[in-house]
């Protein structure tokens, strides 16, 4: 009998989540049935999406259940197995985030057309970058991108959140396509980040009274594309320093997530018309056909030294709500994790 | 020597224009000189878009000068000419609007690709329908329904500003391709109008208190596409009531044209991520590459009884400031017009 210890949601968070909104929980884990494996997590993901899901009402993905474990993207090592195609040592990726421990079918579906567990073969890579730069993040930003933004020849791109798990992937793909890029990030560490990565310009929106016009000086002719990861006043600095036909991929809007009251729309949403401008949300399981492209993409560009990531990491199950608390006040660089063994 | 009375921008309205933000001025109009016409014009339009000229900024038009006479869409007659490709009596369609009579050199570029002065065969229909239903509004619904949102079988439509020159012909579109049309107009004679044209649903917004939830009562399923004319509530309606993947043709916001304040942008545009939506501005003269389909379409459909149109006429360019004020306060009818002779 193996002792898996798992996050659950005790109550649903009001603004801000706080700690005593989950509550650690100890399960016994029975030996992994026919066609079971039981796995054994080394890493799991917390994600600004996480907090929709957490509230009970109807969306893409049905809430999180109370008093039942959370679940997410995490990456485990297979301890026992029962299936032929899964041996002791896999390392295996699946949504049994948020927990130490699992038994699963791997056959089962998780959600149509995604298997329950998948093999992973990291190419020498740490297993965790697979829950960032190479697996759900990395994939919004490419998709986002490359398609819902359409990214094309001479577009400057204004990136929120450009120092975190998905930011920073659009940063670096835009760049090394040639792009003029810039981002807003919060905080000398990520702007030091950031310049580093070759992020044209970096604006400090925690320094700044005034987005809108931080954007307009950086941007004096304009910008192409906007990705968009936090919303309100970044928002509206774009619209307002859109040129006519610009793009806007809506991915995350993470200072709206904890509103409690009602939320400030974009003043000058009007400027659309005018501009023609056009904005579009996106839920990144819309484009997993993408997949492949990606993987040969982001292969070639990691092998050739062009894609760097930064991961904060959270020690332990214990600490999880506290890593993903964490999401909301900006204390992560680059992608979130919690290290689980 | 003709004597041609003109409305001239005396100053740049605040909030909602007044009749002392306009001059009426006359003009001594020489004969023609080689090459031109004199035209005298029949018809002339006022549409909200022309609000927008009357600031002080920069956009997709420049804006209009103080002193001078407005420019807008007009049907004239032919009244002497030194182009042999025009004769006296031709009725022809210019952007000399605002005045009663103008001379102009018919090949001169009013804009690139636009010729200053267009002749019209009017197949026997009333010529200030080429203001409206076939003319700038009609191209407008058209383009914007069908490329911009993109209709496609099974939507379900909802249309802002529905008994307006454009609102009325995306309903119309609508339903004769088989849609569930919703519509929203303020006034009993409206609504009975959009009933008349086989609307499913009217929303009397002037009668409601509640925009949103009589939207989300009228399409319990929700919408696939939002023509949008209106701005403020309406916005937030539409993003309440969308299904994944609806898209929204973002042709105007006429709620906000004279606001002098800070106008409230839709606080749940958050909603746009979670269910993929796409909102997307234009203006019709990026999409006049559809006008021969255009013609050929609403020729067959006009041909056929299928299409109606209503109009809102003042008498004399006198009036022409009071039928543009008139449009914002919603006097208008289907299409508004000034009949100049």
């Amino acid at each position: 009998m193996t002792v898996s210890r798992e996050i659950r949601l005790k109550t649903r968070p009001v603004g801000v989540p706080a700690v005593t909104d989950f509550e650690l929980a100890s399960v016994d884990l029975a030996a992994p049935g026919p066609g079971e494996v039981q796995v054994r997590n080394l890493w799991m993901s917390v994600d600004p999406y996480m907090r929709g899901r957490m509230y009970d009402r109807p969306s893409y993905v049905p809430p999180f259940e109370l008093g039942k474990a959370l679940q997410g993207g995490a990456i485990g090592q297979v301890v026992a197995s029962n299936d032929p195609d899964f041996a002791v040592g896999d390392i295996v990726n699946s949504m049994f985030g948020w927990r130490e421990a699992f038994n699963v079918a791997p056959k089962a579906m998780a959600a149509p057309g995604m298997a329950a567990l998948t093999k992973i073969d990291t190419h020498g890579l740490p297993p965790q970058a697979f829950l960032g730069i190479l697996g759900m993040p990395g994939m919004t930003a490419y998709a986002g991108l490359l398609r819902v933004a359409a990214l094309k020849e001479g577009d400057v791109v204004f990136v929120s959140a450009a120092a975190g798990a998905v930011g920073s992937v659009v940063c670096q793909i835009a760049k090394l396509k040639g792009h003029t890029v810039i981002g807003s990030a919060g905080g000398a560490e990520k702007v030091a980040f950031l310049k580093s990565i070759g992020v044209d310009h970096v604006i400090d929106y925690k320094a700044t009274p005034d987005v809108v016009a931080e954007l307009a000086k950086a941007a004096p002719k304009g910008i192409d594309v906007y990705f968009e990861n936090v919303g309100g006043v970044h928002l509206e600095a774009a619209i307002n320093s859109a040129r006519p036909f610009a793009r806007f991929a809506l991915c995350g809007m993470i200072s709206q997530y904890n509103e409690t009251g009602t939320p400030t729309g974009p003043a000058n949403i009007i400027q659309a018309v005018g501009k023609s401008l056009r904005l579009e949300g996106f839920i990144v399981s819309n484009h997993y056909d993408l997949y492949p492209a990606f993987v040969k993409d982001m292969a070639a560009w990691i092998g050739a030294g062009k894609l760097q990531w930064k991961e904060t990491i959270e020690d332990g199950i214990a600490h999880a709500p506290e890593a993903f608390i964490k999401l909301f006040t900006g204390e992560n660089l680059g992608k979130m994790l919690v290290k689980l063994a």
